[in-house]
């Protein structure tokens, strides 16, 4: 794997049976880990968005579920403390569909592998943990291939909170399609919206831009409309929470505002992220929670009190971008084109353990 | 003036010739005054949006010649000194038509008081403006009236960034028709969106709806599509920095982009606004210069960086919003409908020295 996978933040470590998390909290200005041992710590580092993004949340459960498993330890009614410890995994942050989907796989690795010890588990966990995160990279950078087509030398590329290397196992959904059209030659500059409350956009996007040397400029989440009036906004990418079976998508609070936007002002606006994404058991939009945050995210900024006391806040995290206001959603599998509900159907599930990552 | 018309943030001293101005960078943590004896101390506020508001910046524009006019002394050739402190004056901030506008209108009043010496116009100009001041209080209680009308008990408004009393010699223009509604005896509650980068929302809309009793709710600005898809949003009302002549608006970067959701919600938007902020000799928005602040102020969030080392930012202060995507423009003149080249053709000029404001 290339160093500019930004792989390493997620590392898991055998022996220790430890993961360790770059703190997204404090980047870009401080790289530190946080080492999570036990399913509380890794539910409270997905809770305050230590590791955040769809893709990253689900590398991190696989995960999770090894640390889960030696939390249970071997003895007797392991099974059952292991159960537990799940099902309060995957109920950490309810609107990516990947941290659900990542515990079941290893529900039913652990199922289709027979009555297995707890060391034998152990191994087939870790090893399916290792296979899903290689994976995860393997599907961005396919993704990437198929989304660069999308791609023209010369395009400006409007980009929503951070769906890249960070957001995922690495290289990154939407920041992998750019990624890739850069490798290829493209000249493609980006427009990074900062993606308040959190400023995932100013502080992660923009930094694996930098990081990248592709050029980036910021801009307030409110002045999307004037850079696409002024045509400085040729393409707009973004990534996914979770895609429902009609191609309804999840994502980041903002993204439908903006899908509304390129829609006004004719410019394509496109969604990449990996099958695991996708729910097929989520019919529309409308069926998909959407967390809700604390409205101290809102009051602050960067940890400052903005707003007086005494006002409450909305802190709604994802909205719903309907499927009509999506010019394509770029998978692994190739780019979908609307109408999505046969095209998602037809979709191939991921298979990490069985060697379909080689 | 009764006291919820907060017209203490602007304050004139006769004896001293000094302007004293709140300050609102730093509300509503710290309420402080900063001190304008000088037209370079009164730049340097207005440049850095110690006050702030068209309105605001027309009163206090009008006080800024009183400033001038002491400042070029009564010495001979005190008529070039002057206008040359009037043109550094008028181009503190480009888009505001207000400045220009009251500006023009301290010299047209001299104008028309023919050869008057130094002391007599400066006994002249401070009348004037503070008679400026009681009529744009007036006026955005008139624009109250006439805009309470449009709303319904119940309603639930959106505002973007803070068009209130501190935006205005008080009362205020989209925040006075919320505060005429209330007074009417309507339920109405707010939104107020906090509008990055210098969150004149978070920290001056929430501040003077909490100070008011009205109830409000704090919201990022990406959030918007995403509360009128709930249903949670049903008027929208922003002020404005200038009316083109044909109705066409620069408001806020942002409100352009609430406009297009606001007619795919079908939520009617509507500007409050004075004839002072009309500029018939502006044809169209695209006439219109608007301001392009640091990029500083988008890197960083309330003082701290949030962006990395090596990246740009955008920093339009406003946007255009087209006169097709306003519903109504209300007016201290009553409340226009598009199109609106001949309403605003229509409009009579503010007059505040010959009485009008009685």
């Amino acid at each position: 794997m290339e160093s500019h996978d930004f792989c390493g933040h997620i590392q898991f470590n055998d022996r220790e049976c430890s993961l360790m998390l770059l703190d997204q909290r404090n980047l870009p200005l401080k790289e530190e880990f946080v080492t999570c041992t036990t399913i509380e710590q890794l539910v409270l580092a997905l809770r305050e968005m230590v590791v955040r993004g769809a893709p990253a949340i689900g590398v991190s459960a696989a995960y999770g579920c090894c640390l889960a498993l030696r939390e249970a330890g071997g003895e007797d009614g392991w099974q059952e403390t292991l159960e537990h410890l799940l099902q309060k995994l995957e109920a950490a942050r309810p609107t990516a569909v990947n941290l659900r989907w990542a515990v079941n796989h290893m529900r039913s690795v652990r199922r289709s592998n027979g009555d297995i010890s707890w060391e034998q588990l152990k191994e087939l966990w870790v090893q399916t943990a290792r296979n899903m995160h290689r994976w995860d990279v393997k599907a961005n950078r396919a993704m990437g291939e198929h989304g660069a087509a999308l791609l023209e030398d010369g395009d400006v590329v409007m980009t929503h909170c951070n769906a890249g290397a960070l957001a995922t196992g690495g290289y990154g959904t939407a920041l992998g399609v750019i990624r890739a059209a850069v490798a290829q030659g493209k000249r493609i500059s980006v427009i990074a919206n900062e993606t308040r409350p959190l400023l995932q956009g100013a502080r992660l996007t923009a930094y694996e831009m930098v990081q990248e040397g592709i050029p980036v400029h910021l801009a307030c989440d409110n002045a999307s409309s004037m850079l696409m009036s002024k045509g400085l906004v040729s393409k707009v990418i973004v990534g996914a929470d979770r895609i429902a079976a009609n191609g309804d998508v999840a994502n980041k609070i903002g993204t439908s505002g903006l899908a509304i936007l390129a829609g006004h002002y004719h410019v394509p606006l496109y969604v990449a992220a990996p099958c695991t994404t996708v729910d097929t058991s989520t019919p529309t939009g409308a069926d998909i929670p959407i967390e809700c945050r604390d409205g101290d995210e809102i009051l602050h900024c960067l940890g400052t009190r903005a707003a007086p006391f005494g006002v409450e806040a909305y802190n709604f995290a994802f909205d719903i971008t309907p499927w009509e206001l999506i010019a394509a959603i770029i998978t692994e599998q190739g780019v979908l084109r609307p109408p999505y509900r046969q095209a998602i159907a037809g979709l191939q599930s991921a298979r990490f353990f069985e060697g379909s990552e080689n």
